[in-house]
């Protein structure tokens, strides 16, 4: 199809689509004449990828082109899979930069207590070890250290929405596909539990006054 | 305190200190001398709130500006300024911009429906209902409608988080503080949240394999 069909079918202005492709999202359609290019459903489903992870993930473009490379590099399994797509995630908004000065070691081993107690087996190098070890950096710096009382019920909130996150991931049939949908859905599905917390924050807020 | 022990105490470098204040973040200093300002407590306290929003919230510095002007703009109730707090931080990543071209009436019906199902009392504008229905078009533009029987699962540990946020939130004593904890754990929480479901997935990924 051409550029303007490409367009009309997903909904993404021609000109948009064409700054996606500079910046290396979107694979170049294949030339047919001087200044035509041709796209394929392969380009379709692409760009709403694309769409999905800038739109509603929120993520920069540079942490997209990251995530959509591993699609083109794929993993040997699942696990593999997932653990590149969060050290891809992690380079936005996750990193600690110049918290609180005296926080992080005490924060970290927060983390490793927590990780300890329960059982999970996380390697020390993933971020989200160092994401979670600055945000309790920080309720604790802003006086907020009693907010570390609910780690354990978020831990249980995590824990069953991960359980359905991995059943998700690996129902299909090919690695590639199972891939692609783990990285979709850690997306995706980090905006759903968020706006759903708003919601349920909403409810209960509501509900008690 | 001059502008050094404010740099020193937060672990912020002079220049960034001067940059919030220029872009309305953080109050200006009283005046000492020409090019002498002196700040206090209330500004350390504030700044510690800023790295928080842009740091580990990882919001703009737009949203940051809105979110910080309702504390300096009280609500008359904790529910109030909770609602404020969740327009405010809705101009982040959470519009559907170009979203899937049919989803949205369905979706947002979708929505509806869950909280019909719920019980939850939501007001109509509230942006959050936007933003979990455009990552439910999302998933379903992807393939993916089979993520949407997680939404229940995903709602019940929304839930059981946000019950606890209330209590977090309303512990305080007084009016102001008890919306600055609301504000700061809307998305101190949010990351603490994301940051656990990265960590609980690798777990369970490890656990299967």
């Amino acid at each position: 199809m051409r550029i303007g069909e490409l367009s009309a079918r997903s909904g993404v202005p021609a000109a948009t689509i064409k700054y996606y492709v500079r910046e290396g999202l979107l694979p170049p359609g294949s030339r047919t004449k001087a200044n035509q290019a041709e796209y394929d459903e392969a380009h379709l489903r692409r760009l709403r990828l694309v769409r999905a992870l800038l739109e509603v993930g929120g993520l920069s473009v540079a942490t997209s082109r990251r995530v959509i490379a591993i699609l083109d590099d794929p993993a040997t399994s699942p696990l593999k899979g997932m653990g590149k797509a969060h050290r891809a995630l992690s380079g936005d908004r996750l990193e600690p930069a110049a918290g609180p000065p005296d926080g992080d070691a005490a924060s970290l081993a927060r983390v490793d207590e927590l990780l300890a107690a329960r059982g999970w087996q996380v390697g020390a190098a993933h971020p989200a070890r160092a994401q979670l070890a600055a945000a309790i950096a920080t309720a604790e710096s802003l006086g907020m250290g009693d907010a570390l009382g609910l780690l354990d019920g978020y831990a249980d909130a995590a824990e069953a929405v991960a359980e359905a996150d991995l059943d998700l991931a690996t129902a299909p049939a090919t690695l590639d596909e199972s891939i692609e949908r783990m990285l979709v859905w850690t997306v995706v599905g980090d905006r759903v539990l968020t706006a759903l917390r708003r919601l349920a924050q909403e409810a209960v807020a509501v509900r008690r006054s």
